[in-house]
């Protein structure tokens, strides 16, 4: 048996830097029929897909510099508003509960954005998901004309690569995969898994190459010295003062977001 | 370049009659290190395997029988409390709104779970995701010992193939890939959707061999004649009962199962 998938989904790392060759529609198209084929409870995604100069500077705005390196954007949507026209077809109206939709909803998207991911390696595309969509829905859904009950899910930024990155470290398997009962990791786990993580990133100088260093508490002003140089920040610091720090101002308004689009969790 | 990954994304199908012969250890581990490398924003997943007969048969009541077709059960659970814990490693408290952090916590864990799939695929193995697993929280909680912080997302059985599934259909490509706007379904779109996935699964005889058929009414009686015979039961009329029928009683309880594993939505 070939071990080409096992190698690509192995050697796979999200990437930053972008040629500026066009990528074809039809590229684009296959990748999408690949994102389809996943495994579904109701297909409940749509993918739009721009290369529009106008709308990615707007989503450079909202979701990062990146968008304007790369050639496409697709936005990836959890589309509940599709799945209701399907059940309106035999004459019913959805009873499920939307947070329960949400965990269906959600995976059917991710299933199809990981599937596309993959195929887009083997087209000898590169990509990165932008997480921040669902914390910008408001301005999304005006980009796009997104009606009530379809919801943004996460970007995806994909074009021929300008780089290539090894992949990046991953928490130890014994803190993630467990026989037969949940493990509850101790201080020592912890501490192991932080350092396996941050040796990997700071040895790539993956924050210092992206100048990413979070600041250190909400209230800093943009020119005060951080005290964690780059030589010592790694995922840890990373994490603790993306959750940590900012992770209050970046999710807040979820709830109130997903009620513009028509979904309410309560 | 080859193309093995694309033909095994577009060839995969569910996998619902396995053989008995068991999974290697390492066979699994192989499995866990492919989803670990998937794409994250958190590593907020954790994966529990069992072979073990007794959970099995629990997870059969709970889940389905599928279950006790296959030799080997993952539940794939959203975990912020590893997430948590690495951001308590240098000294701050999660700040992100529980909404905020299940929108991130749940593609981790689905992209992590589709690598699974994959990998699996390539692995000779044929596998089928049991998607209730976040409506019987509490049950799947206790028979697994899952702390605060940590719910369980989706089931994945996984095991030899004792049949070859052809792929099945989806909802034409573009009903899902559209550029640069939302493209709202008309009723000739949903109509053509569901011709094809009808077609597409009546002709595979699909339900029929399952003798997957919904009750088309919540309170009809088990012996009661369904009006709509299997030559005649598609993919449509299947959602439009899933959701339209029972969607209610299936997603009920959501919140509050979150609430007693410490996950506040509201």
């Amino acid at each position: 048996m070939a071990d080409d998938v096992y190698r690509t989904i192995t050697n796979r790392a999200s990437v930053r830097r972008y040629q500026e060759r066009e990528v074809p529609r039809e590229i684009i198209e296959g990748l999408a029929l690949a994102g389809q084929q996943a495994p579904f409870t109701g297909q409940m995604y749509s993918f739009i897909v721009t290369t529009d100069q106008t709308k990615r500077k707007r989503l450079a705005e909202l979701l990062g510099a990146l968008v304007l390196q790369a050639p496409v954007f697709m936005l990836i949507c959890v589309d509940f508003r599709k799945l209701e026209k399907f059940i309106a077809y035999r004459g019913r109206q959805n009873q499920a509960t939307d947070i329960g939709l949400l965990f269906l909803g959600i995976q059917d998207a991710s299933y199809a954005g990981q599937n596309i991911v993959l195929a887009a390696e083997e087209a000898g595309l590169g990509s990165c998901f932008l997480g921040a969509a669902p914390f910008v829905a408001d301005e999304l859904a005006a980009l796009f004309n997104l009606p009530e009950r379809v919801y943004p899910l996460v970007g995806l930024v994909l074009g021929y690569p300008a780089e290539r990155p090894s992949p990046r470290p991953r928490i130890p398997a014994k803190a993630c995969l467990f026989w037969d009962s949940y493990h509850d990791l101790t201080e020592a786990d912890v501490a192991e898994a932080m350092s396996v993580m941050d040796a990997g990133l700071i040895r790539e100088g993956y924050y210092a190459k992206l100048k990413a260093r979070i600041p250190p508490a909400a209230q800093e002003s943009a020119g005060a010295a951080d005290p964690v140089g780059y030589d010592k920040y790694g995922w840890s610091e990373h994490v603790s003062r993306k959750y940590g720090v900012h992770g209050g101002a970046m999710t807040s308004g979820v709830l109130e977001q997903l009620g513009r689009q028509g979904i309410h969790v309560k």
